[in-house]
């Protein structure tokens, strides 16, 4: 498994003070370029997930779109999307989240989950969480059960997985920077 | 071919007077939610490309995405997004492109596509076809070769598919629906 992390981690690319000054962005785009990186880093959530009790993949717009459908289409399951405000046609729920500056809502269509599913939350990268804890609030709030949060990147010392272990949910992630 | 067609078809839902009235919103979320509607769309373009010449599939910020990388992980392919200005780290081009109001513009890394890729550019559906031909001049602009613009859903009557046309790119979708 830690030989396939690595082969995953070269393809990230680290692009510094975007989008402001001192923050080191940790670009993905390349690996889903690589149809290797792209398989393998699909295969490594699918295969976590294959014999686990899953039954539907949400992702939270856009980045963890990438993800969670291909994954959803491994594993069988249906795909939620969690859009930014003002996104999706149809009745919604909304869940505010604070920004470093402001605010901003997270949305699902209100069918989207029938009671008691079990869902796995896709995003590409933890930093503060915010996102995150919205989007499983989100889920919650259907009667869905969060089986976990995943992404490929984890930025621990901003503390965003810290945050959604508190809220009972379980988090992974296939990668992990220091900083931010 | 058609009795599938009809099948995904069933799950498009059409919402009216979004995002402002006199609209009828195809909305293509339900089909992501069932497990069974989101194999067969994925299997219907992957069936259609498997055997032919193409090298890179890229999608268009954000519905595009749903689509797209999954069929870059079935065709064993690299994905490329194209996004809404602003959103990528690192060097990108940019294509300007008019809306009902104003404009707006999309980019693309400028390292995403070797020159000469086939690719084939997704979007959930062509309406005014202003954004996807935006895209395409992207890829040409790399010394790509469109291959086909793909959507899930044609408005013919909103003339899109015929200016994508015009500019010498086949166009596929899967689903047409008439009026806009």
């Amino acid at each position: 498994m830690d030989a396939d992390r690595n082969y995953i981690k070269s393809f990230v690319r680290t692009v510094p003070d975007w989008p402001e000054k001192g923050v080191m962005f940790r670009d993905i785009t390349p690996i889903f370029q690589n149809a290797k990186a792209l398989r393998g880093t699909m295969d490594a959530f699918a295969q976590r997930y294959i014999s686990q009790n899953v039954d539907i993949i949400a992702g939270i717009d856009a980045r963890g779109f990438l993800l969670g459908v291909t994954i959803a289409y491994e594993l069988n399951c249906g795909f939620i999307p969690i859009r930014k405000k003002g996104k999706l046609p149809y009745k919604t729920y909304s869940e505010e989240y604070t920004l470093e500056y402001g605010s901003a809502a997270i949305e699902v269509h209100t069918d989207a989950c029938p009671k008691g599913s079990r869902v796995v939350l896709f995003d590409d990268l933890i930093a503060t969480g915010g996102t995150m804890v919205a989007a499983a609030k989100l889920i919650q709030r259907m009667g869905g059960v969060i089986h976990e949060a995943a992404a490929i990147i984890d930025l621990p010392d901003l503390g965003g997985s810290r945050k959604i272990l508190d809220m009972g949910v379980p988090v992974h992630a296939l990668l992990s920077f220091e900083g931010h």
